[in-house]
């Protein structure tokens, strides 16, 4: 059983002149290769919904290694697991960290990377006999996919007290089950996950190291990027609605086809967000045509827009210009059209203070400093909200994740580690 | 139990001076209410599938009045109903008729008319004492909705040998039920069906009247109206494939989204038409996007056109601009496309002279010749590939057919009648 080659395939072209500040390769490589023999399926997946066994499997996995490098380890009621190193002074600490749980036929670098390179900065301290100004705290969030309640992000919501009481109870995992019996099998309890939300002044900086996810690291072939911003998506319906007609007897003249009028607003949709910013995108994913019958002109088509930024006001600009592109496609062909924002959430800036700090950490690492704006969320997103945050993401081959595919070479993710272990450092350095 | 309201709505708004020349308004409300009560679904559906009980019983009842006009009736192995009056002189006849089957939710008047406006020429004839010059035949075709085998047309083809022996072999039923086991237990055999293959020269020519199932009469304020050409519809499947990519992390410059290149296939579409003739029309009807997520790029759209003129150089030449059109599109969004033709029905053309001489019939009842084309196929679109045809559209209320809602007024039904009896004695006196 298990995912015999990972370890084998990750050391292979590892560039061991990167072994040097007490980071070690070969001891992330190794780790990296434990975690993917958990929730392993073939052929080659993995499986670690958030608050299951195998999650949690995986969290006492890393727990042993943090014990093993003398951090003070404690788990909170939502599984959140946080390992302390106490710094030469009191105060808040500096934290990093991810998740270790999987999308349903998930990778191995999405999450645990972000966890192993946090601690692979404690090792490396460790080995060196560096004690930090600060504290400083390895942190793995519970169940940030989703893929439990089709929800998401829920340990670091849990956290910084994101989850409302309505939605504790309206949550339902793929079983059918709600959140305190889900938290009960797990070994904890709905009053202790309400008891999971952090005095957040206890935090300084929250930094993400994760896999990016997208190619521009490898169209611009250097290891490590900063993240610019988390872009919040802004999700809308829209549904344009004409008149069913036989597809011979009804004349052009005359038709009003739902379906021509979401043709043309689909195509024009991608000129909108280069108007607005170099960050903004726009997606049309989800099409539905009814009757949908190859001989019935379309009555209605309901499609769902995907729409973000890294900024809100952009963000919220591109939403503006979408409803009008809709209105007025809408009005050239005769068809009515209603929009509905389903989802709005929040995008999260990083400071560029931050952002110049990284940069000029990489350049010091000879790799120059790539600035990508993340389209997805990340717990650094929850945690953004409400205090400083910093993310670095490593070259992803093909850009693929939640997949088998996924990879991201050794190489790289040292280079990540350390980047993120020396801007710790200048920041432990800062009053 | 039945569609007690049909007679009583029928006969309510006539235009009694309609009766004349033997012709019968209220004849022929009673036989069009008398059928609506077979196979009578709540609330106001027919549902007469081909060569089914309710189908059979129809049948039965149109040869009861067949025989009672002095017609005689014969039914070939597959089911369809032939009523013969002899002329004056032996020669090829002139047939007129239509079918009797329905759609699983149809209306009253799609076939029916058809058949009965056939059996009141005869009926005319009869009251008057005219004995037309060459042999008649009214005519009721097997199954020509096609909601028994999923095709359709049945009758009219096996009658012009244009079934071949494997179709006859896949044929499969909503049951599952092959052909034979089919009309074995209709009463016939496959070796009935494949025997009911007619000679065709003993037939001059076929005229149908038929509902329009669209708005041009009605936009023209007239109640019948001569069809110019039925339209052969060419089906393709087109299928644009891109690259799927996260929606948040994937960058609009680079992107090849499958959708973006159909949507503006989509809407560009409508212009190809008009710019080939008056009578092109092309539409898709039916879409799907793969894998359809909300926050992923489609990576494939497959959609199908349905394109059609009633003459087979201009469809064909819209078909090769759709396929250009698919092209362009496609590179310009840098997507691979694939267009696949699967159906294609040559156009049946309408002869000029038959549509001159029904004008000058509708002329003389003071009616203004308006003339159609055909979008959807007709037992005379078969019969047409091997005679010639002619058809009489009759104006139906808001266009709509395959419905309860179905309708067309007893005034403009007999208005049909009177316009195919003057054009058949017209093309009797006609050596």
């Amino acid at each position: 059983m298990g995912n015999s080659a990972l370890y084998e395939d990750l050391i292979k072209g590892y560039d061991k002149q990167l072994d040097h500040s007490g980071v070690s390769g070969e001891r992330l490589a190794k780790r990296l290769h434990a975690l993917s023999e958990i929730g392993y399926t073939e052929p080659g997946g993995i499986k670690r919904p958030g608050l299951s066994n195998e999650e949690k499997q995986a969290k006492q996995l890393v727990r042993s290694w943090m014990e093993e490098a003398g951090l003070s380890v404690r788990e909170d009621g939502a599984g959140n697991v946080f390992g302390s190193l106490p710094g030469r002074s009191a105060g808040p600490a500096i934290a990093s960290g991810s998740h270790v749980d999987s999308v349903p036929n998930g990778g191995n670098f999405d999450g645990p990377l972000g966890v192993l390179s946090a601690l692979e900065v404690v090792e490396a301290w460790k080995s060196v006999g560096f004690v930090p100004e600060k504290p400083y705290e390895v942190v793995i969030f519970t169940d940030e996919e989703g893929s439990r309640f089709n929800s998401g992000l829920t340990g670091s919501r849990a956290m910084t007290g994101d989850i409302t009481e309505q939605e504790m109870n309206q949550l339902r995992d793929y079983n059918g089950e709600g959140l305190e019996q889900v938290l009960d099998t797990y070994g904890s309890s709905l009053d202790g996950f309400r008891k999971s939300v952090r005095n957040l002044s206890e935090l300084e900086l929250f930094a993400e190291v994760h896999i990016e996810q997208g190619k521009k690291l490898e169209q611009e072939n250097q290891p490590v990027g900063i993240v610019s911003g988390i872009a919040g998506p802004a999700w809308m319906e829209v549904k344009f609605s004409g008149q069913a007609g036989h597809a011979g007897n009804t004349p052009m003249i005359g038709r009003t086809d739902s379906l021509v009028a979401a043709g043309e607003f689909v195509s024009r949709l991608p000129q909108l967000p280069p108007a607005i910013s170099e960050t903004a995108v726009a997606t049309v994913g989800k099409l539905d045509v009814s009757p949908n019958g190859i001989n019935v002109i379309p009555e209605q088509v309901v499609l769902h827009v995907d729409a973000r930024d890294i900024h809100k006001e952009p963000r919220d600009m591109l939403v503006e210009r979408i409803r009008s592109l809709a209105e007025e496609v809408a009005d050239k062909h005769g068809v009515s059209v209603s929009l509905q924002q389903n989802t709005s959430i929040t995008p999260v800036p990083i400071a560029e203070e931050l952002q110049q700090e990284i940069a000029a950490v990489l350049e010091e690492q000879g790799i120059v400093p790539v600035r990508i704006p993340s389209g997805a969320g990340h717990d650094a997103m929850i945690v953004g909200r409400h205090i400083p945050v910093a993310m670095l993401f490593v070259r992803s081959k093909d850009g693929i994740s939640h997949n088998p595919k996924e990879w991201s070479s050794l190489s790289d993710c040292v280079h990540g580690v350390h980047a993120l272990k020396a801007f710790i450092e200048s920041r432990m350095a800062k009053s």
